[in-house]
């Protein structure tokens, strides 16, 4: 716990007067006050990280964290679980669908496996922060041991750490790959929000209304068998979390500690940043939303953390393709904010 | 009427075998199936526009249409309309937030005036498309002439026509500068969707609740003094219109009946495109939308045409800012249907 503690406390809050500073100039700017929206807090919300009214998001990187899901062997995914470990390869390959948006995003890739069920070999160019292969079927027992959940937190920080020793990083944009991993998604926001599953569970990658039924069944027994404790969120992500879901905690507190601000994509990486947000609160100061989900549940998960998605394009695919697309949504806030002249400037512009 | 006719007809139908051939590829990638959302159909509307599922568009501009409006004798507009010409000194500067946004988003912009009440010198780098110095006040008369409503849609095509003579077009998005037409946008949607004024009259770029009201009263007045006919859509230009809103309209008709998709802006964009649209059904398949504007009329207008929009920013600007906006998500879409595998590729590539 040493290393998230150290982590949790070099979690700063941005700075509040460069965002009042920014609100102003927003404000003055040549345009009607307001006029563009959810992109003027976002552009004040990086001022306020970076300290500088010209915030330049030169290197970005997506972050895509893997893992297998025990939940699998309720019968709650379309897919079978070597689809995680075929899509790991497929990233790899640079031919999957992160890859595309990323690569238009002029973002980089990055895929770690957290906890796959694959040996993959050693010399794969992926992060291999593997903490076992799968998580267990969470309606039998925790899916994870406590100390598991603190070593892919852990595991997540140190993503962080090793980017940084290569070169700068401006911005991160969390992924996930994981069959199975909209139920511990689910499970997760239940014990936050505490409303009925029925609200919180979706289709997934396409289950029909009978899989829905099952795998709202397997939540009900998984969260009663195993009464994880919201003011405990190491607990919760032991119980009903995945090793995934835990990495991508770990990236946002990691980022967060660094002043990097992260960009959440769907409903999993969601479910991390939840996670995150409940050890770090200030965390939350780091985040933006990308995207409004397809899955039911996540527009609670954004209420809960206050986030406004960017966009809504009924997305449900993960890897950090929500998170890619609003890439250029964030870099356009940081133009607005610093390049559109404010009346005074257009004034002495005229004058000159 | 002769050059207009001839452009409606050239507008032709896009293809729909390739449109099919779009959505089967879609469908086999290696994600679960319609889990990129809208950005799919965005992809194959494109590749059906462009006989091609690689499309690419190099070329984006942003042609922004600036007009004076009479109705702000009433008092609908909280700036006065000097500010009009003074945002057209603007753009060309590049200071303004359209060139801020576009030059973010790799597009062009070009400024056109349709209607600006002010002598533009004629060296100004702008399309010189002047119908008449802003419109007259359509409370005591109609707005324009049907010559004029005429000569602006005219003038918008030759727009198109003009920067197709210089380089190949990509991709056209619309913009708007004119304090006041907020107020004939709420109009002509008032004429196509029968719905009360209350539920169609926002505020603009920011009037308050008094001026709100004042603004409604002078939509009443217009429109039962002037009774433009749904069935003739330049009756309905001429008698509520705008002149950069007719030149809209053309610049959809132009770049449609060139085979040149048209990515709509907000309110007053999306006035002239229904325009455009009630002229020529078929320019409607060449539309897509940018954005769900703040002005609480927009949604009835894009219900109207069946256009989703790919952003909700609480954006309430215009000058073509929420196109230029939308143009990267528009690029993503193009490439996630070009670039990410099928199943069968990816089985195709690992056995090689």
């Amino acid at each position: 716990m040493d290393l998230i503690k150290k982590v949790i406390q070099n979690i700063k809050e941005p700075d509040i007067k460069i965002y009042e500073a920014a609100k102003e100039r927003l404000r003055h700017q040549a345009r009607p006050a307001g006029s563009l929206g959810i992109l003027e807090d976002v552009g004040a919300r990086l001022a306020s990280i970076f300290k500088t009214i010209d915030v330049q998001l030169t290197n970005k990187i997506i972050v895509t964290c893997a893992g297998d899901h025990g939940i699998c062997a309720e019968g709650v995914s379309l897919f079978p679980s070597d689809v995680t470990h075929q899509m790991v390869y497929n990233f790899v390959k640079g031919g999957a669908s992160i890859n595309v948006i990323a690569r238009h995003a002029g973002a980089e890739v990055v895929v770690a496996d957290l906890g796959v069920d694959w040996d993959f070999e050693p010399d794969l160019p992926i992060f291999h922060k593997k903490v076992q292969r799968g998580t267990a079927n969470f309606t039998k027992g925790p899916a994870m041991t406590r100390a598991e959940a603190v070593k892919s937190l852990k595991n997540g920080i140190e993503i962080v750490e090793e980017l940084l020793g290569k070169k700068p990083v401006h911005i991160i944009g969390t992924g996930d790959m994981g069959i199975g991993n909209t139920t511990p998604s689910s499970a997760i926001i239940a014990v936050y929000s505490k409303l009925p599953l029925e609200q919180l569970t979706g289709k997934g990658t396409g289950i029909d209304e009978k899989g829905l039924r099952k795998k709202i069944d397997a939540l009900n027994r998984g969260l009663a068998f195993n009464v994880p404790d919201p003011n405990d969120p190491i607990d919760v992500l032991s119980k009903v979390g995945g090793f995934e879901i835990g990495g991508i905690a770990g990236v946002v507190l990691g980022a967060a500690a660094h002043g990097i601000p992260v960009v959440c994509d769907g409903f999993i990486s969601t479910a991390g940043a939840l996670i995150a947000c409940e050890l770090a609160p200030l965390a939350g100061k780091y985040l933006f939303a990308s995207h409004n989900s397809v899955e039911t549940g996540h527009r609670f998960m954004l209420d809960y953390l206050r986030l406004k998605p960017l966009l809504d394009l009924k997305l449900r695919l993960g890897e950090g393709t929500g998170a890619a697309l609003a890439m250029g949504l964030i870099d356009a806030a940081t133009r607005i904010l610093f390049e559109i002249k404010t009346f005074k400037e257009v004034a002495i512009d005229d004058a000159q």
